[in-house]
């Protein structure tokens, strides 16, 4: 292929995790890949970004002939930096991950992969994210990063949607397990915090978040029923929070009236 | 008033802050408040929980005869444990600020004011965030609580709607120049990455973020133009981040074929 796409990778897991491994072979075969990724993990990060402290960058031999730094900043800092001022311009596409454990329904919010992917689409770059369900220590990423290129095989001639990204979740499981890609939208649910209460030597409290995850929302479109039945889940993101039909009621109240 | 609703209040900026401070005086004219809030600033900090660490909570007596509490995570941490360690239930409504600076526009993903108030929408408590446009060491926030008092009243009165909550700018001024409530949509606008590159004592590069704001969202029924014109701007926020019109352009992509 001539002009071989600019790929940035990046991920919430940190450089050294086995998900952006996979995902650095995977895109290999798709173009040029460029890696700017956190220097430990920042599962939860969200959209956080560096505002107090400076941001280093460090250019490390980890993945054969590739390159790659490693960032002291979140997902989200780690897309800024690449584009600012390692790329010096706007990579063909934006992958984050393979995350280590699901990014579907409610998630989306707390995610740093799926945040840098959003960052990417803020900046106009065809953006996805892509998770593996498992949460073993020992996650198999093979059918995910198989998934993962025929995903961004697709984005990159296909595009998508300005002010869109893609939120990618793949099953636990063989290849003949999985049934293939399901679009979807996001299921409305969300985390029962169960704050798992200790003491410390010295007889003072502090909490360590832990929660179930609760799904009241039984549709056949949503993410987490595509998930559950083995399907590929590809959820289309905005980055417009606005919710759009709240207007005209908000539009009926007399703000001004006591 | 019987049965005094109960008002959970946080903020990003941190507990000491000025901006908290007038937001409590304010709510307390409304219920009865309860205070969970950082203790030291969290901006930017977008929808981050703390996963790697435990969490702390220390009474304090800042604010003359309300239970207030400093807690060393993110705002989000806040919202969860004020529920589920102070409150033990739901309060009748949650309130994020007054942050100082604005949270219009793409702010409203990197903003840990607006994630506490979308952490209570996520639980089903009516919530608001609110940001002063003023960026100024002594910024006065007696305007913006004065905004925020009708607005928090009205909601307490009328509800949200599920899966909504507020977000509330107030430009900087007087009561007598600003022009009152204007229901709005996200501006889509970004920043203009500019990194600021330094050299350490070692004589090795770090960066500091830095930006410039660009708008080209010019709509007069976004936040941006309501703030421009001296209103007070409230866009009601979803946390279904689906591109449910994206939906159909997916659909037509083969995604198995080569």
């Amino acid at each position: 292929m001539q002009n071989k796409p600019i790929i940035l990778v990046t991920n919430d897991d940190g450089i050294t995790s086995a998900g952006i491994k996979a995902l650095v072979e995977a895109m290999q075969t798709l173009g040029t890949v460029v890696v700017v990724a956190p220097d430990s993990p920042q599962s939860g990060m969200g959209h956080a970004i560096t505002i107090h402290d400076p941001l280093r960058l460090n250019k490390i031999d980890i993945f054969k002939g590739i390159d790659a730094y490693q960032c002291t900043g979140t997902p989200v800092d780690c897309v800024k930096l690449a584009v600012n001022k390692i790329l010096h311009r706007k990579p063909d596409m934006c992958v984050s991950g393979i995350n280590h454990g699901s990014n579907s329904s409610i998630n989306v919010i707390y995610s740093g992969t799926m945040s840098a992917a959003m960052e990417g689409a803020i900046e106009n770059i065809p953006s996805i994210g892509f998770s593996l369900c498992d949460y073993a220590h020992d996650a198999d990423f093979s059918t995910a990063a198989h998934y993962a290129t025929i995903i961004a095989k697709k984005v990159l001639k296909e595009g998508l949607q300005q002010g869109t990204l893609l939120n990618v979740n793949i099953p636990k499981g063989s290849l003949a397990e999985l049934k293939g890609i399901k679009i979807c939208r996001q299921a409305i649910a969300k985390w029962k915090e169960e704050f798992d209460e200790r003491l410390d030597p010295n007889k003072r409290k502090y909490y360590w978040l832990t929660g179930k995850f609760i799904n009241p929302d039984k549709g056949a479109d949503t993410d987490e029923w595509a998930l559950e039945n083995n399907y590929v889940s590809l959820v289309p993101v905005q980055f417009d929070f606005t919710a759009h039909h709240a207007i005209p009621f908000l539009n009926k109240i007399n703000w001004h009236a006591g």
